[in-house]
């Protein structure tokens, strides 16, 4: 561990040498990380050099998905049966992104709310998924992941009303495990609430 | 490895020495353990004589919705930072249950698509729940989990059509991937597809 922090430090010093911003994107399967890259990607455009290192378990899925909307992808190398990106293997991946022409870097990470709680990537920012659809009590099921995280986004607003997602308990839930977070809203697919999260990215990049 | 094993084993024998029809369920965090454990104990009643075992990681929360019904519910220890159970956290659970008056036994695992795959618990089936809204790619991602299951259920049917759920994508990637397996496609919300599911759970008790 002692090392892996290490490896991660190094992650840290070598991308704000470089000027990235970089992200570190968790959440349970299927919470919607890679369709919120997909929109992002697309809505900021590939002039905003964007870069993605993915953290896929067994497929070429989220890659092959990404690519549609960038060249700037780096698939990362994840130990068969791991569940969870480490700094070694980014560190890898990022020998094959052209750094200094990345003003941000997401790094998506396998799906899991447990293990990759412990795992410093490097990043600036750690960012928590929560989708409407897997139940309001996440946060204060998986607090290490929830309390570490420095945006919590609530994905997947369009199928609140059908999930009967109540809200009000969910924001509760968040402001009190990821008290440090900033919190969004939003719908990937329909594009509800991506504006917020958008000129938070734009504001925050490294100049 | 080995001890875990041999524990598991130990479990086993002791469950069917009860003649106790023992379920394993793992899905990612949210897919609904908890939603199709409760209509299921609603459904058949209190007369059939279910047991539980719940691994939830830091709340009550599971245990505290399951117990409105059922009495027959304890909660397995899990190890902080655990991302699955394991047989010897069973086999101390199942100190507290009255097997002898057991029909079948759920054991509601940690919310997650890796780690549980290789803990034999000591089940006699293993579950998968896939639900409609996290994506039909899942069984590809996470071959591991869903090749070991006996039963794949598709769970949140009435989310489907909101969520663009694609049936026949994940259907096949089910059959692909979990090819051991009896497939349900259900909503425990509505009720819609319990019934299988149901007459399942009656004709497969051990007599």
């Amino acid at each position: 561990m002692a090392k892996s922090d290490e490896l991660a430090a190094d992650v840290r010093r070598r991308l704000q040498a470089a000027r990235v911003l970089t992200f570190n994107l968790v959440s349970s399967p299927g919470s919607g990380k890679t369709t919120l890259l997909e929109r992002t990607l697309a809505d900021l455009g590939a002039e905003f050099a964007i870069s993605v290192v993915t953290g896929d378990v067994q497929t070429q899925n989220d890659a092959d998905r990404l690519a549609r909307h960038t060249d700037r992808l780096v698939q990362a190398v994840v130990t068969n049966g791991a569940c969870h990106l480490d700094a070694r293997q980014v560190a890898t991946a990022l020998d094959e992104v052209d750094l200094n022409n990345t003003r941000l870097l997401f790094i998506e990470n396998v799906g899991n709310l447990v293990c990759p709680a412990d795992y410093d990537l490097g990043e600036d920012l750690r960012v928590v998924l929560l989708s409407t659809t897997e139940g309001e009590d996440k946060p204060l099921k998986y607090p290490p992941m929830f309390h570490s995280a420095d945006v919590a986004i609530v994905t997947k607003s369009d199928l609140a009303a059908a999930a009967g997602f109540n809200r009000e308990q969910a924001l509760a839930n968040l402001k009190r495990v990821s008290h440090h977070a900033e919190i969004f809203e939003l719908s990937a697919k329909t594009g509800d609430g991506m504006r917020s999260w958008l000129d938070f990215l734009v504001k925050r990049q490294r100049v």
